[in-house]
């Protein structure tokens, strides 16, 4: 297999963007990564999306996105696992490459879901769950954490202050990022005081719903070094399953699925995961942030909360955690997300992130871990700079 | 890259399936293909699947399919370009073999559309359509293909009885396959007195809504000779986009994207359309088949119909084409439809074929054509004989 890199990216606005279509934000964010890029064409291209039927009514994304790029006839394909859409076209567009088919190919995430009203918001999201043993019970994501949550207290002892130290963390980063959807610092009490939306989940420990795009140029070492921009390499890619519904699992304070997808990008990568300098993670709840490094192996479980409490998984600490401000801060278009994960570790690696957001000590190594769901699916890459 | 094979083949009960679920249905199809390849083990699988979200409020498929296949834990991903999805799933699964990452995968393909009433299938299926421009305004599928079925008409003098022909002709073959939704034989008086369902096509000029799923294992020729059982190779793979608005095409009578993707994959195999010694193409309406069979460049642009006329694409003809019944007799669930075309493929060339549908004189080379929507897309396979 070939050697695969990243060789430019982009990111449309994101926000409650009330005056542009999924169509808009997907162009907008595409050109802006071909742009960077510098390439002059591309071989095909995979987008992530969750759920452009539920949201826009609008299916069949090959034909429609690469029509209002300007490139029609392009070979697309959308791809879906809910909340990891985006990292899994990350991955189907290095396995394209590698497999010697194509030299550059675009993987985007879009997601557009505004344009329904809360409770249809619910309900789209909600079919990342069990529809017929969760979903019609009554169960929404939010619901869902929160009894993962409990369990997790009831069995590590982790605290309020814990969970909210992330919204925290990520807010704060999340602060310096200009395409940030809420780039504004939080404090704890304000966490701890914001209105409940699911005991113990506050608003302030959920990720927002966004209408948003990214985009990231993949491109063969050859074309690469030709471009002659900063690139980075993706040494390995792991994907995983687990049962969609969270009775049916084995433990529910671990996300099985995410330690097999990071197993198996680790051993791809030849790396352990105490070589990882930063990583960004599936923070849709200050919980999932502090399951999926304990799951990832990166802490012992039960352990990751005293040591984000400690400053650990700060811009500063021994492994930063989403520099970017994470899905909480920057917000969480569902399909889009496990894309800009990757545009974060690009500007990282590179040294391009913006203001105070760059991580001292000029990191080499990175991971990206993108969740499905409640972690029925996750989707993990390793990438070094070049 | 190496050569991928297709090893073995497995379909669900495809019909109005009341009693069984989309998850039910898949699983049927994976496991029968599984055991007809008898391997132990998938690396990996990708489905095919439209739109699960607006049919049955599910996504995120690679979870829940994996799960009720009994194999938790499995790296899945669904793909989506529309009716083409099933043709991308085959695809994603061959660039991951040929790349050298997996060994043993399977492609699958699965809608369940019966779970709604007809204005909601309805309303999903034209989201097959672009959403902004055409179903907003009213446009539904039958209303589509009707307007190119006009203007087929009007540039080349196709007639009622050119259109006739093909449902007449796949019906005969369908009434041969145990598979198919609607096993019987229709008359030519039969189509063109069924009921007008947007002029000028009648209801038999319509492939059917149906529950279905449809599975191959697709594996690295080493694996396909260990397995000890008769096997074909995908000797080429092609998939091209056009817009998807009908009013934007550069001409409405043709389906580039379908020009396109058999391009790409007569490339890829080394061969000419006329090597090509039967095909499974995408018959959602009777003028599909027409406009297709010209799109590839098997026929000149007006010609096919009177082709047909003179039994040309008859099981006995120079060019079988649909010997399953087609989508028109063997059903149409639309994200399971390539794949099932790859079935009826394989049990051609292994000589494996149902009663009387077996094609004579023992071909060794075909050609599969999916189709997205009006065609928006389209991904085309050419498959030899091992």
């Amino acid at each position: 297999m070939r050697t695969v890199c990243i060789v430019g990216v982009g990111m449309s606005k994101w926000g409650e963007v009330w005056r542009m279509s999924l169509r808009d934000l997907h162009t907008q964010a595409a050109l802006n990564a071909v742009k960077a890029a510098g390439v002059d064409h591309l071989d095909s291209m995979y987008v992530g999306c969750m759920s452009s039927g539920l949201f826009v009514g609008q299916e069949h994304l090959a034909s429609v996105l690469t029509d209002y790029m300007g490139m029609r006839g392009l070979a697309a394909t959308r791809v879906e696992s809910a909340c990891a859409s985006g990292g899994l076209a990350v991955r189907s567009a290095f396995i394209e490459i590698a497999s010697g088919m194509s030299d550059i190919v675009m993987a985007s995430g879009v997601e557009k879901m505004t344009d329904v009203d809360g409770d249809e918001a619910t309900y789209a999201l909600a079919t990342a769950a069990d529809q017929e043993y969760e979903v019609f019970h009554g169960a929404t994501f939010p619901g869902l954490y929160a009894m993962m949550a409990v369990a997790h207290m009831e069995k590590y002892g982790t605290t309020r202050d814990m969970l909210s130290t992330v919204a925290v963390k990520n807010h704060n980063n999340g602060s310096m990022n200009p395409d940030a959807q809420y780039p504004f610092k939080i404090s704890m009490e304000q966490v701890a005081n914001s209105v409940m939306i699911a005991d113990p989940l506050h608003i302030l420990d959920c990720s927002p719903i966004t209408d948003g795009a990214a985009a990231v140029i993949l491109a063969s070492e050859d074309v690469a070094k030709k471009l002659g921009k900063p690139y980075i390499k993706i040494l390995g890619t792991g994907t995983g399953t687990d049962t969609i519904q969270l009775a049916q699992r084995e433990d529910m304070t671990t996300i099985k699925a995410a330690t097999i997808a990071a197993g198996k990008a680790l051993d791809m990568a030849g790396k352990k995961i105490d070589d990882i300098q930063f990583a960004e993670v599936h923070d849709c709840f200050t919980i999932a942030e502090i399951m999926v490094v304990e799951s990832i192996g990166k802490y012992v479980p039960g352990k990751a909360g005293e040591a984000f409490l400690a400053g650990e998984s700060a811009l500063d600490g021994a492994f930063p955690i989403n520099s970017s401000g994470g899905l909480k801060s920057k917000g969480h278009p569902v399909g889009a997300t496990g894309v800009a994960q990757m545009v974060e570790v690009y500007k990282q690696l590179t040294g391009q992130a913006e203001k105070g957001r760059q991580i001292p000590g000029a990191p080499k190594l990175a991971m990206t871990q993108n969740m499905g769901g409640s972690g029925g699916s996750s989707v993990v890459h390793v990438l070094e700079v070049a």
